[in-house]
């Protein structure tokens, strides 16, 4: 009801076969929307519906500035700067092409501190992640996919600006917590959560986006990339989880095995 | 930098003295916008720098229809109907008229049920609450701020809508849910977690909002009063819990007690 042939319409399906996706694009073409669809999968059913389709990078030896991530902003960002312009794209576009190298770097300065959070972590029945800023969206696909989904660990992601609205009662030295420390505007709130956990928690580690070098790309672009930034390190963590746990990621009790 | 002399700015504190709260209310005195308060204490220092000073009614005596979630979407309400007119004005105003009466009966016909929660549930570690639609909110706080908050029992709000895209995987017959079944358009989320639950679950509790009663007020209206009629009703629920566990609902190890 809301789209139209003014509309610009854009699926992600990461297999690019998920069926309300597809239908979603399908419809776009009927009504005669501009359909972007963005896969890992370069002839999956998706793509027979898109006007446009962009084929994104995954895993680790991948170019992260072709990431579904850097991809999608990237699409966001020329949108921008054709309708009504946008006064960063030229800085913008050059931390795009800096991120690789950065996100590399720091995955390479992060496997030991991945292997030590493996080795503390990996008998708890329960882990809390928080993060703030576009580091959320970090924080809660590492709490939701990796941990619960892939660990069967119980979890919830919590934004670090709601953590003294409620979930900070349930901190004890016992409590692990994974604080992601977003590198923008919203730091001010991770920090003040990590002053907290400081105090009167004991069991967490830091993921902190400034200090593994992300605003080499440019300080004032960092923030849009934390959750990139985030995921990317992230992956290592959960790769040596699931070894320490003796748990591979691709393990699964329902997804695409029964019918839900 | 959004807000102006054009804008109405609405700010919220239960108790009026979130210092937060009250300074952005002061702002926007300062900007020259129109200052609405809501608060539930009539002399509190956020109804200073209110233009206009909605009070609304607390506790499980007090008239639902005068709650804060029932007077702040009157103001919308309200609002919508003197800028571009709202085809459903009468019809929503007789749905906040009956919607006390509705809460209270269906707070009497789940006392048993909630008392049967208490005993069932009070040595649970960990307690995941699902909705979808403003059903979501009732969900996200019964988590946040009764469960972690006042009972110190690990919880994840998560949308019903967001299970199958990870969360489910952590289902077995020993992991506890409530699942709030929607009244509205997203009734059919709900639905598609519970043939889950139903299937490879065992530990769960429905609250159906429609079995309850709560479409009395007007079938097409009461999707949007999901949320305050999940509360009302849960709140009975955080009160048998809390009784049974010997863990009253205002103990608190940090707020208000500590800094942070």
């Amino acid at each position: 009801a809301y789209a139209g042939r003014n509309s610009v319409v854009v699926t992600v399906s990461h297999h690019g076969n998920t069926p309300e996706t597809v239908a979603s694009a399908g419809k776009a073409r009927e009504i005669g929307a501009a359909s972007i669809t963005l896969t890992f999968d370069e002839g999956s059913p998706l793509t027979e519906f898109g006007d446009h389709v962009i084929v994104y990078e995954w895993g680790a030896d991948s170019d992260f500035g072709n990431s579904n991530g850097v991809l999608a902003m990237k699409l966001a960002v020329e949108i921008l700067q054709r309708t009504e312009g946008y006064a960063g794209y030229e800085g913008f576009l050059s931390s795009c092409s800096m991120v690789d190298r950065v996100i590399k770097t720091a995955r390479k300065n992060t496997i030991a501190a991945a292997e030590q959070f493996a080795k503390d972590y990996k008998d708890e029945p329960v882990i809390y992640v928080l993060g703030s800023g576009t580091g959320f969206s970090a924080a809660y696909s590492f709490s939701v996919c990796i941990l619960m989904e892939m660990q069967w660990i119980h979890s919830s992601p919590i934004h670090s600006g709601e953590f003294f609205h409620g979930p900070f009662e349930i901190t004890d030295p016992k409590v692990p917590f994974i604080l992601l420390k977003s590198s923008g505007r919203t730091r001010v709130l991770d920090e003040r959560v990590l002053k907290f956990l400081g105090t009167y928690g004991k069991k967490y580690i830091i993921l902190d986006s400034t200090e593994l070098g992300l605003p080499e790309i440019g300080s004032e672009y960092s923030e849009y990339f934390d959750h990139i930034f985030f995921t990317a390190v992230l992956r290592q963590y959960a790769e040596k989880l699931a070894e320490t746990r003796d748990h591979p990621l691709s393990l699964r009790r329902y997804m695409w095995k029964v019918e839900y």
